[in-house]
């Protein structure tokens, strides 16, 4: 079973953060929510709190097949200015795991030097990046290299579904697709 | 400022109770999560805890502008039993205000006689309703009287979408639809 750590931080974006979680899920992906702090609870930037699993403290590359970003831009700039995301994510990176981000979360990856030429992100979050290579519209899903990235709150569910194709496979995104009834994602 | 309740019951569906509070919020609606329980901390089907604002009990119908019931099958089965839910349910419909069930949670709204003729829900879920006028997957929200209704994960957004343009107007929804880049759900 593929283990993948979501990050929450405060001012996360509950649609991206809940529905990557919950697509990643049913996908049979083992999904940790993990918190920056000890304190479990954290507060998204629409008033949602939810309960991590356990603080992202003492978790290392070697025990996660991937690592994957939720936005909101307080969210972002927190997870940005974590040393211990930072320094996961170059772990990540350097043993050429799975990475992924969406909306603002790029921003987090450049800070990071993960993120690869080729990616996409939130309407105008691109003109806070230096990386070469942005996307736009085009795609609602861009894949460069191990980085994976999504644009918002429309497209999470559809990031949810590429990241079980990629970690699970063909059949069980589609078969997820018809369930979650999300047949605007495209097929990649 | 529109006021709406949403009941978060155990097994409640994350991405469909997540993304209506979120949408509506967005949309300057003040949101409710309500728990059914005075415990606040409640679990979705997919191991996500959120903590409600509050308990149900001592809410009336008077201070409400809409209830909104998300779905998932555990979450749906408490809502159908729970006193408090239904009660609030007949006297919301009695008085003429909103009503909206999202994927499984129509089926709680019949179990209060609050469902109306011309519905969608979640496939299948139709078969366990007696109430007639079932509209498939036609339309992502179904509007029949005070009573909205939309399918399942994939057309929460959109469902949110339209409780926004009904309860703030139809320019809100038109610049939220943009923001969370959901360009699928149709204009109604």
């Amino acid at each position: 079973m593929s283990k993948v750590l979501v990050p929450i931080a405060e001012g996360f974006e509950e649609i991206e953060a809940i529905a990557l979680i919950d697509v990643m899920r049913r996908g049979g992906i083992e999904v940790i929510m993990g918190s920056l702090e000890d304190q479990l609870m954290v507060k998204g930037a629409h008033g949602v709190v939810v309960r991590a699993d356990r603080p992202i403290e003492g978790l290392g590359a070697d025990e996660l097949d991937m690592i994957v970003l939720p936005g909101g831009w307080g969210g972002t700039k927190a997870l940005a200015q974590d040393a211990t995301v930072q320094s996961l994510l170059k772990e990540m990176d350097a043993k050429g795991k799975n990475i992924g981000a969406i909306c603002a979360a790029p921003f987090a990856l450049e800070a990071a030097g993960v993120l690869k030429e080729g990616y996409t992100c939130y309407p105008s979050i691109e003109e806070q990046l230096q990386t070469p290579g942005f996307q736009g519209a085009k795609h609602d899903v861009v894949e460069s290299g191990n980085v994976m990235t999504s644009r918002g709150p429309g497209t999470a569910i559809c990031f949810g579904l590429a990241i079980v194709k990629k970690l699970v496979g063909d059949k069980a995104a589609e078969g997820l697709k018809a369930g979650l009834l999300a047949d605007y994602c495209a097929a990649r």
